[in-house]
């Protein structure tokens, strides 16, 4: 595999994927385009504006970029391509459209096989188990809730730490993980803003500048380094 | 109907149900006890855990609580209860026990026929036509996302106005609603802590010191302030 799975799409303050364009520039080398998965769509934005809004931050290091939309048969169009960006947005949409458009098994294979691939957000979301541990709200009802699983463990992006001076009694991202863990036993890894997971060959890598928070069922949560190799997590 | 819709269980500071008690002792007097429906068990805590909190709360105005888990039958627990009351926690869990325990229909009836209810939070948001405005994470896969539909809306409990000051870049609750009404029609009510629905015969007020928030598909989200008649906001 060669796989970036990042938190977040844009850091406070940058354009979109802005921090990541350096490595993707090497990620996605000698690829003639990019396939771009927008079914997301963050906001509700179309098919169409969100893969401009793409192809405007790819134009930045001279890679071509093409919506799944434009292909006639999307298995095929994942199947060929020479690389593959699911783009961040609401999950809940991103897996309905992956099983209605029959592509959730063709992206894992294509992953599998080498395939250079970007997620971020929801795309990286789809990476873990199964989507369980999303913060989106589920806006569309998906035919199952099991995802590409090319780590694993589930992981839950754009991971926010509690903030102690809040008065609102919401659930913490803390307290929600754990309610997952009452019904699920995977391990979730908890995904700051700027981290992300590099997966290369069948090992699984820590990057960014930040630790990441990781939950175990029945386990105290806790803090592993940048660099880390999260191959066995599992 | 009668029946009290919370946006929250428990204030800043405050004991657990702490600021609704002086509206229970009233909208529960004469009732001979509170049917607990614990089914959500919020941090992955246990059924009979949780209808002890409940119980600790409520005894401070003399009403007796019992935990649906210590009825044989659900559906008849439902059908003869002189009051209910639904606890918040996680609202996938919750609908998937009221489905797998076969009471979502008999939960509609009792309320209809103007058994007293109380919902927070997860047990406030199924009040809505749909659980899909829900703020938890989706733990457990229910056969379906409709719920009790008792007020002609969906609810959004928590709500929570975005932060100017923050440089997380996940979604804020507001663009999640915008992703919502990207695919469904029907209005949501941003109930913020403290606040509630007060449902009585067919008229639905607005309660508590705050403002709700309403987004309908294609407008521009707008205010409200307390005592508003909410029936027709459909």
């Amino acid at each position: 595999m060669n796989a970036i799975l990042a938190s977040t799409s844009t850091l406070h303050n940058q354009e979109y994927l802005e921090y990541l364009l350096p490595h993707l520039k090497e990620h996605f080398k000698n690829c003639d385009f990019v396939l771009f998965i927008p079914y997301a769509r963050p906001g509700g934005i179309s098919l169409d504006e969100y893969t401009a809004n793409a192809a405007k931050a790819f134009s930045k290091i001279n890679i071509k970029i093409k919506g799944i939309q434009e292909f006639e048969n999307a298995a095929e169009a994942v199947q060929k391509a020479p690389a593959i960006f699911t783009g961040g947005g609401n999950t809940f949409l991103l897996v309905s459209e992956l099983y209605r458009n029959k592509i959730m098994d063709e992206l894992r294979k294509a992953i599998q096989k080498g395939t250079p691939y970007l997620g971020t957000s929801a795309g990286t979301n789809i990476g873990g188990l199964s989507m369980q541990t999303t913060n989106d709200m589920p806006i569309v009802y998906p035919p199952s809730f099991k995802t590409l699983g090319i780590v694993p463990f589930n992981i839950n992006p754009h991971y926010l730490d509690p903030d102690p001076n809040s008065k609102h009694k919401g659930e913490t991202r803390e307290t929600r993980i754990k309610e997952f863990h009452s019904l699920n036993s995977q391990p979730v890894v908890g995904l700051r803003e700027g981290s992300w997971l590099e997966l290369n060959a069948n090992k699984v890598t820590l990057k960014g500048d930040l630790k990441a928070r990781i939950f175990e069922k029945d386990k105290v949560p806790y803090e592993v380094e940048t660099e880390t190799d999260l191959s066995d997590l599992n």
